[in-house]
């Protein structure tokens, strides 16, 4: 029997929404314990939390730097802390975390800015604990195969790449925990939709190409009145090696409720696939009849087996995909204590991070230029 | 804090299929412990999964007659025992358990003969404890807002129910663990294809609709030659008030992977469900467009937003299914203790379990009679 | 050029659907003239829709007597008279027809009753004409491809067939030209649903997969009150070689448009098709991925290329497929005339229509007899 | 009766694709006769070409020059002429017809260039006859509801489009009669891509939104080694009012046969259309679930019931949606010349058509600029 880790959260206090899904993700291969919290700055609230999820009442923090210090300091300290605050509050606790060598597993996006976002690298460099960013959609078995299938080049040459995240929730004004910090500059950084949605697309078409995004063209737009930060965003892609594409994210189209989809275009084939329906992925060989492939199925690779728990047919959905990333921060931290265990393939980590506020960074700077191209190298 | 309950399992060794989905299952929403297991009737195999799971060398035993004895003497033994062994090991220890008065859930269908039923039907009117059937497709959100759309008559009255159940994995023979004891008699019952999947098809019809099964017209084939039991069911149905149905079960049908299927109409409107999808669920109302319904989605009822966990677009999938009847059994347990605690609306249990073993029994002898309707009342 | 043929009509006047449908068809590829009707029983609608259509007054007859008999003097005479009533004024016309040597285009079904549609065939037998049977779902290239992969084995053995045709249009009692003829047995037959849409159905499984149907169980229902003929059908089916299927057809399933859907599967590999979208079909060989294949895409056989008039992508329809059925037509009258002409290589006969009657006869007494097994070479 | 119209055709002859197109939307309501054609600028195919459709030989003309002047000068002269050459050999033969007033029916887009599409706006400003262009796409009748239920507010008003027109035919170099000409510059002018469909997706959009657009920034790519003109269309797009939009085509996106798509949001409501499965629409009114509207079917409005021949669920397709744009040009026609005929409420005519080339042209020209924004306003 292999140990179970222990896990301690930052944030995800009642009425949170990530943090719950962090904690079912955690729970559901059955590796990770929770057993300490600063789960709200409010008192009342991180206390009412912590009963909730049944921690013991010492280990209820009033602020995460109590808790860094003083898990650090049990022989029974937590393994890894969750952070599931909004955007703004992910530096201090990750470099409190991380000063103190706990490893560190962060709700995306990096930071609120990128001065938040290189204060954690630079703490990430002192530190030997490792930094894990939930770009969760890596999670999904099939897309692990769409990477795969890229890296082995099964598409030849890569020239046509089209992302987008459609959803509606934001389409009027709303006012309620999830919308109001997501539409506060001050809480969410400088990014809206391209933010919070947007970095997930670039996230996941970087993941499974394998491109580097040059440069990029953008116009952000909001369209509720009286809203503070952008909630559609359009923009042109560049990638080095010549590929092209496009990335659309909106919280205003209506009749979308979750709609990321990766359609990926090379030489020799083509991947579709939609995250609402995610156990199937379309792929094409030019010249052949499309093909339906699917999670566990005949046609599953080695990284879409070992993504899976069923057999095919048997839908596994976002919390199984979340949870293959705890999967994944569990093998890491244990090959880094053990050589007879083996890390993970791949994990999002600081440098996607990076790349994801640069991303932000450059889609704001090209629309408050009127779509310059923005070079991705030039973002500091 | 709502304390955890404490969870047994008799069966799902190392290999075994559905005993891990139990434990994702019972795992997922963090309302129970795995504590105690007879985990496989090979002795070392049983200490091996053991530990594997964490359980306590004390609480691994050589017998599920040993665990019942032992937990019930313990002041910290087991709330619910989950059977997840081959058919014809499943009321042995059901009756073991219930003899306790320790709660069974037990993996469908009830047992591999209608003795054998009845035996677990006399223990459990002996019993205080509850028996719960993991008829799992149950569990899906938009399945329990079909139900109460139906119940509150939003169809009109029932006409027409076709349901199915395509898989393709025993389309050629096939030997190992899962497809050896699911073909075999001694361990599977008379029923192959029809004890298998019909009777998840013929539950989730009878759940949904509420209707009464009177009677049913069948013939099962075996297609895979020297196969002992059936690989393909074809049914008409009769229901009570006069609705008509069809019922097609098979594992041979190249091409499907867990193709559960449920269609209903009725005077006022018709609903279409895939298990496959199942977060979307097409709902018409005679003369209006086709609507489609989703998991949490805009047009959600109450059934459905409780057996929710996450926003719609964010697909939930068969195992927050199987695990909502793992939270359905902790409220029940909770509910029965404590009236602070409120039942769940439903739960399957003998009855329907009972009803399953009547419709597979009508099935074999409706096809041996080369189709004759047999009434399920004379089902004995 | 190929001199265009020329075409008579039987009904289809104003106010009529199959007519017109039949006049596209024939115009589609510029292969057919229009040139004589009797297009009503009602003199005066007979005219004026002679005169809609551009018929010389002199060929717009008062009856399909006079026509057939006037017709067959004139030099410039019709090659070819399609005949488009109600089921019971198949027979009449046709014979007519048949007795000048006149070649019959024949809507389906072949008749209302047993006896009209062997005196059809007797007056086949005596004639130097061809008789065509209008099952027009067998038009579609993908149908065509799907019969030839079947014979040449694509699929192995077939071991199951599931077919359904669904319909909501009689939901509730209706009144108009096309409901009412079509649920008065004088009109239409002892088959309602079973007769208008069950034929479709029993004619494509038989068309694609090559098998005879040996025996069925039926049961017939009708659900609207006052109602006279069948509106929903649920038949088990065996094939002579043993193979099994399953047909349900439904005028009250809420929320079918004109749902026509084949399923067949073998030891090696599976085809799904759903007439609402011809332009795709779903093949699966066992231990591979599901393929799409589409109308005149890269996957295509000759006979879909051949049934294709326009690249794939580019969506061909109902009346397209209608009109293979008249291409295939003047193919064959041309055939039958001049050899540098080649027949096509099937096309719908009496001896299909003849097929039809029986099952609908089958249907019939099956149901009376509480679905009997009815073997179709007993239905005389 | 209504007399038919005569039609005669330049361009079209053996081993066209659209020439064939164009005969059949014109055969299929029986509303055009073709009598006369310059069917090929080779005489030999000329005349074969002719014969293969049985013009009288007088009628196959050497030239169209030939043919604008002799067919005027017959009493049964043609009515409207269909010119289906390539694209720069539009605007000659449009200006001979109507320079002699005859209606010309042009396939898209208008001409190579923007001094023959002047040319060709010049020379019906001084005809008395109609100049209509077939952007067939139009014809669709669930694009004809989106237009009017846009029209009528039903989306509110509208924020984001999303089009987008997906190919694969193009994935590799390809040589033969259709990818020739298009590949050619001379012959199709400077786009490629961007002129051969971008343009259909431009006409499109603005069609079914009655938005204007105000301007855009594109990125023209030429992925195939040697190719001269693009093969793939990415821009971003501001409408006047404020709505923004994305327009991506690609002839090298392989497992697309010909996927145009159109998805339209606005602050009511949303709309999601695709041209290879046409007789599905889905409509989403905010915070209500998404309806399926089909083509004929209960939601129906006037437009969508007038574009269509048969009932809902029997597909129709693109020759049908392009015969609708024939049926309508008769009816204009007739309208022009008979106060008892109404005029069809909008069709695609040569404002449309200068707006497709000056969007052809901002787009070369913003890529030339490396994505600037280029007013259509400007584009001289």
């Amino acid at each position: 029997m292999t140990q179970k880790l222990r896990l301690g959260m930052v944030g995800g206090g009642q009425g949170a929404f990530i943090g719950e899904v962090h904690r079912i993700a955690a729970r559901l291969d059955g590796q990770w314990d929770l057993v300490a919290g600063a789960l709200s700055s409010d008192p009342d609230r991180a206390l009412d939390s912590a009963q909730d999820l049944g921690l013991d009442a010492d280990r209820s923090y009033h602020s995460f730097e109590e808790m860094a210090a003083a898990e650090a300091q049990r022989p029974d300290g937590i393994d890894a802390v969750a952070i599931v605050t909004p955007n703004h509050m992910h530096a201090d606790p990750s470099i409190a975390f991380l000063n103190q060598n706990i490893h560190v597993i962060c709700d995306k996006p990096l930071a609120a800015n990128l001065e938040q976002a290189q204060a954690i690298s630079a703490a990430a460099k002192r530190s030997t604990a490792h930094f894990i960013l939930t770009h969760n959609y890596t999670g999904y078995p099939l897309i692990r195969q769409a990477r795969a299938m890229i890296a082995a080049r099964e598409l030849g040459d890569i020239r046509v790449v089209q992302v987008e995240y459609a959803q509606d929730w934001l389409t009027e004004e709303v006012s309620n925990k999830q919308a109001d910090w997501r539409t506060d500059p001050s809480r969410s950084g400088a990014g809206g939709c391209v933010g919070d949605i947007g970095t997930h697309a670039h996230n996941l078409m970087c993941f499974v190409t394998g491109l580097t995004l040059e440069s990029l063209s953008a116009e952000l737009s909001t369209f509720v009145e009286g809203r503070q930060l952008d909630d559609n965003v359009q923009a042109k892609l560049r990638f080095t090696g010549g590929a092209r594409g496009s990335l659309w994210a909106s919280q205003v189209a209506v009749g979308n409720e979750n709609g990321l989809r990766l359609r990926i275009y090379g030489t020799k084939g083509g991947l579709e696939w939609s995250q609402e329906n995610p156990n199937q992925m379309n792929f094409t060989r030019f010249g052949h009849p499309k093909q339906i492939l699917t999670r566990a199925g005949v046609s599953s690779d080695a990284s879409n087996q070992a993504a899976s728990r069923i057999p095919a047919g048997h839908p596994e959905g976002y919390l199984e995909g979340f949870a293959n990333l705890y999967r994944d921060a569990a093998d890491l931290i244990r090959a880094t204590r053990d050589d007879s265990f083996q890390a993970p393939e791949h994990h999002i980590g600081l440098q996607d991070g990076m790349d994801g506020m640069k991303f932000i960074l450059a889609c704001l700077h090209s629309s408050q230029q009127q779509g310059t191209w923005v070079n991705l190298l030039d973002v500091n």
